[in-house]
């Protein structure tokens, strides 16, 4: 069994060849970072994947880096905060193609290597003056992850990183992320960004399966409040940097590999759902004994995802018809007559009949800042795992308070 | 061109051959009215079609009713409100039997041509002490159609009803419909239920089938929450009173039947939607130029039923980023270059580029009862429209207060 061992305040630049460098180019007038502009700088060309949003509306941005990624190989990236680049026509596209331009001149790599992620307020154009300034100002440190996790914030409360090391034959490698939260960004909705960094030398054919495998499991396992932003993006470049030759697909490294990923994503996924505008608890939602994954995931979102379920977390209420309403409309097969339910280990329902708990001891543990639900459909052998938050009247003001 | 008359005051008891009659038999102990168990009554054999909840956890209630409107027949609805008669295993069916029973015995009519409704808290039994001395106690009347609006609502501040009046052939035809609504129920989630009488005599074939596209235009184009509950129905019957021939499917005359049921069913959605627990203002999003029908319903759907959308409506935000990311997210074909939107007759965007509108004035604008987004694909010819309410603290405040 191999141990991943977490490394406490690691980055994305902890993995061997990695630096980064962040600055303040003017374009974040809010939030609670004051950096809004960095680049993630591979010291050697890297393998690449990336999962994108599935909006049909997308940013420019979007498109450049998924159409970079495809040839399986960059070396940097280039993020800003404070503007989505998104329903602006063709200048979108435009100002994509000069920001990638300006990092591949700085950095002296090929200009197809360079992929742009930008996060923020919808509609209005980049300010290309203070981008081309920004650019050109970045320093690119050994030890620059933390301040790129903050670049990347637009209303997260807290920067999000997590970082593993572990033994592949014998060789230290080294995994970091960081990420930005599906919490809504006032006066738009949110972009979730996570960028992944390995000095690994990872097969890029079985960089894009892991990732998307590993992205179906976790970020696309947490819901804030079932909107789809127009620029959600995660990353992930491998570098090499360890000398360990490449992981490829079906081997023991890739299965190590493999859940190195999901560690390190799940944390991050839990991270944003944690750190959503106006939420005060995390909430899990395990689903076992459900006829396919598909199903057990469907059953999970939908409980995570239902406003209902949501509120009710939030008043610390264990009203576990609302699950029920909500595995009932997740179009997952249930048998209702088969359903068991615990919250926070409580068991308040089982074969379909309510348990006749004491909710006074259930809702004193829902105060908790966790509240789990586990499901058992009784119905099969799949399982899954979904994150969510609560949701609080401070949710509302944020995303209402814009103009009045 | 047939004129359609608004009936004023009407309600369910204002077409011929129907009386209605309402008690409190002591389950509803929250809510805006007193009355918490009614009964429909048909003079003559009727008609009857109905649409139900596509929730797999279901009221037994429900899966009653279901069976006995398969017929084509039924001449009584019986309804309560406080419990939904849902998740408490083999007795919910067993008490919904049992009530079927008491209202055929009433009423000396086949106990197949008894529906029975239940909305209210999820997971206790209903009260059956409480519900046979009320149906013995209930006396029906003429103009008994306002009570049973009352005795159907649970949060709903005011009751839903409304009634027209049409010619077919020479002969005054009556339709009358009550509803109540999918704002949240303290402590649980809400039921739409909707109960339609009519004096026509029509065709069980066409009653069926009229019945599931107008509810398809209507009610499933209103949305409160995303949440579906356990017990939503809609129920149609039509008895024949008025003396005419039956309406069947293909004539004139169903034509003139459907736009009067399009009529009831539409007022009787936006009432529901209105009327939504802490909501402030009616959404409505009209989308044009769609490539299919389906491709314009999921996109009006997916703009009223966006958190950031009604959030944004709750604090007058004219913040059309939101709109086009519920566009995008929708599923329906978008092309973002072609679609333009207004906000209640203001252009915000044309060819999917922002105008810079006169945000103060638009802002002003939003501050009216109702909110409408127009919405043009330039896609192709289909439209639709939905629905929905803007979303405030007081939501959150209800649905998180049952414990706390």
């Amino acid at each position: 069994m191999t141990d991943f061992k977490q490394i406490l305040e690691g980055s994305i630049t902890t993995p061997q060849g990695f630096s980064a460098g962040s600055i303040h180019a003017g374009l974040k007038t809010q939030g609670t970072a004051h950096l809004d502009l960095g680049i993630i700088y591979s010291h050697f060309p890297a393998t690449v994947a990336g999962t994108f949003t599935t909006n049909k509306v997308r940013s420019p941005s979007v498109v450049l880096s998924e159409d970079n990624v495809s040839s399986g190989n960059a070396q940097a990236i280039v993020a800003n905060s404070g503007c989505a680049n998104c329903c602006v026509g063709q200048q979108g596209l435009k100002d994509a193609l000069e920001i990638s331009q300006l990092t591949a001149k700085k950095l002296d790599i090929p200009l197809e290597d360079v992929l742009v992620c930008s996060t923020g307020i919808i509609g209005v154009e980049l300010p290309m003056a203070l981008l081309r300034t920004g650019i050109d100002a970045i320093s690119l440190i050994d030890n620059g992850g933390h301040e790129f996790a903050q670049a990347i914030m637009t209303t997260d409360v807290s920067p999000k990183e997590y970082a593993v090391s572990f033994n592949v034959r014998g060789e230290n490698i080294t995994l970091g992320g960081c990420a930005k939260g599906a919490g809504m960004v006032h006066p738009n909705m949110a972009t979730m960004l996570c960028f992944l960094t390995t000095d690994a030398s990872v097969n890029s054919t079985f960089l894009k399966s892991v990732l998307k495998r590993v992205v179906g499991s976790s970020f696309n396992m947490i819901s804030v409040d079932n909107d789809t932003s127009t620029n959600d993006s995660v990353l992930i470049l491998a570098n090499g940097a360890s000398g360990l030759s490449p992981i490829v697909e079906g081997t023991e490294d890739a299965e190590i590999f493999e859940r190195a990923l999901v560690l390190v994503c799940t944390q991050l996924a839990k991270m944003v759902a944690r750190d959503a505008e106006g939420a005060t608890k995390l909430i899990e939602a395990t689903v076992q004994g459900a006829e396919s994954l598909l199903d057990a995931r469907l059953a999970a979102r939908s409980v995570v995802s239902s406003i209902l379920v949501k509120t009710a977390v939030y008043g610390n209420d264990p009203n576990w018809g609302r699950v029920m309403m909500a595995l009932g409309k997740s179009g997952a097969n249930i048998e209702e007559s088969k359903v068991s339910l615990f919250i926070n280990d409580v068991c308040v329902m089982e074969s379909g009949l309510p348990i006749p708990f004491f909710k006074e001891a259930v809702t004193a543990n829902m105060r908790k800042p966790e509240v789990r639900f586990q499901i058992q459909l009784n119905l099969g052998t799949a399982s899954a795992t979904g994150w969510g938050c609560d949701m609080s009247p401070e949710y509302i003001t944020v995303n209402s308070a814009y103009t009045t």
